[in-house]
């Protein structure tokens, strides 16, 4: 039987959330965090509406998913986001010791990579995963809000 | 007459907030911040207290002064806090287009300058104030739990 778990599978729970932002104005990012393949922790960006530069979608996949694991190391979590994590959240990332991190689009201008900063030495990295869904609804949010 | 509000006033109420986070058995890093001389935001490190790597000082300290100023970015406000940024919260402190931030001890394996982050372009840094007693409350620490 083929898995139906795939970075794919996971990436539309992360786009759904997105979706979510996107539909409250706030720019489209989403995130969920997976161990076993369940999902443990889903959540959007919400900088807007709490007036809040760190809440970024990953800061509170990373508070939620820690919350419901009782410990504050997502060690055999994998963190699916569908833009690539700012060095705010490449630096969360980096202490929670998350075993991997996969992200959608990647952000040439605040992206991590771009920036600098590192995730974990340990940590997985997959990126491309529903690049171009990822990338598509930011594109329309852009272009709506000029 | 004196001017009394110097970097060494604020950062005094830094290593404050810091000598509690020592008691309560969290790294001891503390911040403030500042807008016109007066203290907007104070806290102290509560990652182990709230199982959760992003409850830096910092970070707590930019979510409750956007809280107060109602609004996220705080421009004219300056970020005392007791030892130097890591790599998460220079990025957040990025978002924030903080004005300024002071810091204590430098820390050369975490700090957000080794980890090649970077803080937002506009923001003036200050380093080294009150240097030896935010380093010697960190060495006293990390002293007593061996």
């Amino acid at each position: 039987m083929e898995n139906i778990f795939t970075d794919e599978y996971f990436m539309k729970k992360a786009l759904h959330e997105a979706e979510i932002a996107f539909e409250k104005g706030e720019i489209p990012v989403g995130a969920v965090v997976v161990i076993d393949n369940r999902v443990i922790a889903r959540s959007h960006n919400l900088t807007e509406l709490l007036n809040d530069v760190t809440a970024h979608a990953e800061m509170q996949a990373i508070t939620a998913a820690a919350n419901f694991l009782g410990g504050k190391y997502l060690k055999d979590c994998t963190l699916y986001v569908t833009l690539e994590p700012c060095q705010m959240c490449a630096g969360a990332l980096y202490w929670s010791q998350v075993s991997k991190v996969v992200f959608g689009a990647g952000d040439d201008h605040r992206g991590y990579r771009k920036m600098g900063a590192q995730l974990h030495p340990k940590t997985i990295v997959v990126n491309g995963v529903m690049e171009n869904e990822c990338a598509a609804l930011m594109k329309t949010f852009f272009q709506k809000r000029r």
